[in-house]
């Protein structure tokens, strides 16, 4: 588009899992994308939408009402890269690049930008996508919070919520029946959902990728609570967590096991080692997808709601290759290429990690 | 005690797993005892605590609050059967019976009447130690809701919102990404949380012990959604569903597995075929234990407290090894020995069952 | 109709105040129906879009979905009696009769019968319409539980538990600051609600219209337990609820005061005798319409699905001018005339009464 | 205590209103407290415990399994402060010094310290006993979020939960009936909660005391909306907002009274105008403190824990006459004389206020 030219025509896609706030980014940027004359595009199923043409335009009656639902109005979908796209050639199914049928969607559709709402995989699809000319702004998304460029990412408080509210419940059945009860919650690489929900709902021993484990730490401090009278222990355990010894190697998403007690995840492996080696009564829960589903907690709604009207206004103003990103209490704007260099690990000295251990939370080491 | 004496000091046990409710019957059983000049002994862990003589005075101060608390400040065991007593003897389990034991120290204690809260096991060592002496009143306690002789049973309802509030969550992920979700939740020989929480959540297939399932009209199910454009299912599985075609025997608690793809639970092992033979995204969650913790529901609240205000009634009125039973909107009595006789099984012509199908909820049967 | 016709045109319409569980049952109504090949019309804002000749069909879209959503699809409307309509002629209102119009619409659409949700005033006008010659099926709706014919209704479920949770939050903060805390709820004839939901949420007093209740007693129970040490009371009042001493007289809705203290409803009122008589911090809270509104328990849901599911089977049974209802765990028909002959209100010895007792609830009586 | 001395005994109290997170504060400290070999003292319903001399020793048990509950173990009072302390001398209230006495137990305690939970008031106290020589660590607390020298308090996310869960139930019964629905929230003079709360809960109208509003433009809205098909208006206020007409004058805690329709609060107030100017039917509820108990969102204890721990890591640092506060992501320190100058307003330009604009909220202005 010319620079003088304002800007009538937007897209707006969600990119990779689902996330609770994704509807009311989307209601963030309609409302105010219609009140300024602009017409929106909703893209179905996030860049695979793009890819194959697929989008509806959205009125205010469509975001009427969803700023309180979980997933997205728009759909989803795992495969959509563009430059990655998964094409069945005689049964085989082989990496082809569609980016330019993106391009020509978006040229067809006579866009001006498309917002572009996911994690750390859209951002950088978002970048290739400028460079070829489309004008986009991003909105971060990821519930596990491991993007440095913003202080938080909505989601994270949705799901922190669930973990704690399941910790809640287990407490009761754990001190009814002198039990360790072990609870494996998301985070494959980062460990903010177990250190924060973990710390929320009061666990006993908390595991996270960026704290390697050891056993004998784990087994001591449930077996020094028993010891003490307190019959009972809740260990929150990122499904990323891994053993300092060895027993699990974890690569990409390759998991390669060589203890034959682990068959299922890692939270039905640390019950099996935590039973067999302490003695003590011991289960096991999967949260999975409850994580990802739901309403989204009031905060979630807010900082969502923020950062679709932030990159709204990013929009209009023409600021694009822009990510939003929240700093203190104020919503700012990063370039996407900034935003997608760094991923936020938890640090073995956060004050969070530090708190955590002030009140008696242990993360499989002894001292460090 | 001599028929002209009136009851003078009463114990109070919990026996088997967790129930939302077990303290609001403590609580319902303890105020109305102490108003009537009695003396309560909390007896610890069960029938444990019966047969290795520990027990604690119970006062208004400690029974204060606890009406909305999850658990049981009693604690519980599974092991402790009396009758079965499971003893460690030169590195070896035997089975010893101890319940003279058990008659000494409710002697030794001065006890006139013991109110027993647990399930099926829990009644029938009831029925005999009131057959050596003891007077014994019975409260009917399983989430399963698998008792005969009562409409209702406590904790039930907890456990059906549970299942219907992760069904809630479940379904926005679901529908995002066009996925079948596979929900494992408990009930290993009744279908009752299956059914109940699968109805009020809205799941699209519904497999329960008492209907064999068949994997095709799993399929089917499935796939007519998905072509009708509803591009996603939520599939509930009770722990003890099986398929028709002897890919999973049980019998009792053993699990024999005879497909290579099961390696998990029911749920786990549902996902997969799904996934395999529909081609469809498929993830799986296993509920676990989160159904048996928490606050137990308003409903539940009310039910315990009067059947704890019931028993102890009984008590009161020398009325021994009766059952309290919700009839209608009545709380009545039972013979323990009647009690436990019958376990309630879902009908395949029960009332929800045929509601649900209605509704349009698939059962994994053609017809029947 | 013909007696040897088929029903396949029926209109569905939600009267009276709002409920949980109204759109669970719309679902459970037009699912089956769909299934059946029957065409089903939306008559909307109740009785008054049947007045007025507005209704939509529904299609297995607009049901889809709707399970777990508080409110009604098909609006409702306080005004609607076809029989006692408020017309403005000359800027007075006048009641006049628009029964007429009503079944002229009624022929109109071709309709083979209505199936009518809601409360007393709903099963009346039903009555009527059916002796013009409508074929009805009713299905009761009352959050208040005040209907003879049928052991629970839908709603109240949903109620209590808005209410005992509120009754859980204002615990806390009671007890923290040796506060006496009066929570109003609804109920102006019958004190279900006010009952359930004291009992579950642990309300040390409940007033209920149908137990007038002494000042004094009161004063009596909240001093004895703060000399107790329990510096805390929590009071639950049905907005019905009257003392005995004549300071409100209530007839209808109208409310004669007689005491200056009194400006707002019955739980200030309450809240500031308490104060004045006591000595004691006391502060009010008045529930109000947060007790008809948000998702429906599971509780509710199942109990409006199976409702839904009956009242389209009597439809096409053509068991017309009949009401479904809940008798222990069945769901059976009664006579509509049989069902609005009787209020259900709460007996002084009804068993939830007696239990509250027994745990200590004060009902603002010395004895009775 | 002399400079090289260690500390050893420490005082905790908490004061003012109730807010959620209380206790975690209260947990955060005394854990790692009691680690490091302290000895801690609970001193009882704030400062009327610090000079009366009601304290007790905590110890783990004490705060084991407080985290998640509302309230506080110390218990609170409001009108403890010990220089302006109300005393009844033959039978009139007078307000006289009691300061020395809480100095004089501070001493007779032998505490090295005391940490103060608190809002304004408890500050502004604690900065007042600094000066006469006790050691004072603050911990802000206040639900309406109005403090300057910290990005957040605990409590906040609370209650602003509590809000928008109403709002989400009021939506539903709004919609069904075609309603004005007014909530009146908590804020005398900052209107945070009301901000956050409306914005979460999807308010169509949000008044809060930082800008008087203009009847015309609440009318407006309203009918605006009722015109576009939208028959239902949510409008939440604070209970500090204020009509820019003088209808209603605040000054300190005293409200005048100018239009005889004002008998409540301000929620009935604004109710009744509604009614009255449009012809909708209206209803209004008071949320009251409910918005102050019940268990604190994972976020407020996260926050909670955090301020405990770092509150004690001053104390033990003896960095006094200092208060604990979030900046970004971090917990650091301010001086109390610092913390106490300045209340936080909502500014009219605030990021969450055109945040809500954007997305349609009105304020009860035409234009700023």
């Amino acid at each position: 588009m010319a620079k003088s030219q304002k800007v009538k025509r937007i897209g707006i896609l969600t990119g990779g899992g689902d996330c609770p706030g994704l509807n009311a980014v989307i209601r963030g940027v309609t409302k105010p994308a219609l009140d300024h004359g602009l017409k929106v595009f909703g893209i179905l199923d996030g860049f695979e939408g793009l890819v194959e043409g697929r989008a509806q335009e959205l009125y205010n009656r469509d975001v009427s009402g969803i700023l309180s639902k979980g997933g997205t109005i728009l759909g989803s979908s795992n495969k959509g890269d563009p430059f990655h796209w998964p094409e069945e050639v005689e049964g085989k199914i082989k990496i082809v690049d569609r980016s330019k049928e993106a391009l020509k969607n978006y040229e067809a559709w006579n866009l001006d930008a498309i917002i572009a709402i996911g994690g750390d995989g859209t951002m950088h699809i978002s970048k290739k996508l400028s460079d070829m000319g489309m004008n986009i702004v991003g909105v971060p998304k990821t519930i596990d919070n491991d993007l440095e460029a913003t202080d938080l990412t909505f989601g994270h408080d949705s799901a922190v919520f669930v973990v704690s509210e399941a910790l809640d419940r287990l407490h009761t059945t754990a001190s009814s029946h002198h039990r360790v009860m072990v609870i494996e919650v998301m985070g494959r690489y980062a460990g903010w959902i177990a250190l924060n929900g973990g710390l929320a709902g009061g666990a006993d021993v908390i595991l996270i990728p960026e704290i390697p484990f050891e056993w004998k730490a784990v087994y001591d401090h449930v077996l020094m609570r028993n010891m003490m009278g307190k019959r009972f222990s809740i260990v929150c355990v990122a499904e990323g967590a891994k053993p300092k010894d060895g027993t699990l190697i974890t690569k990409g998403k390759d998991i390669k096991r060589t203890d034959p007690l682990q068959l299922g995840g890692i939270g039905e492996y640390v019950a099996k080692k935590i039973a067999e080696n302490t003695g003590l009564e011991t289960r096991y829960t999967v949260l999975g997808h409850l994580q990802r589903g739901g309403s989204p907690t009031p905060f979630d709604r807010i900082l969502s709601t923020k950062f679709g009207v932030s990159a709204i206004n990013l929009v209009i103003k023409k600021q694009f290759c822009k990510m939003v990103a929240l700093k203190g209490n104020e919503i700012k704007s990063v370039r996407i290429q900034d935003a997608i260099s760094h991923q936020k690990l938890v640090k073995p000295n956060d004050q969070a990690v530090l708190a955590a251990m002030a009140v008696g939370v242990n993360f499989g080491v002894e001292k460090f």
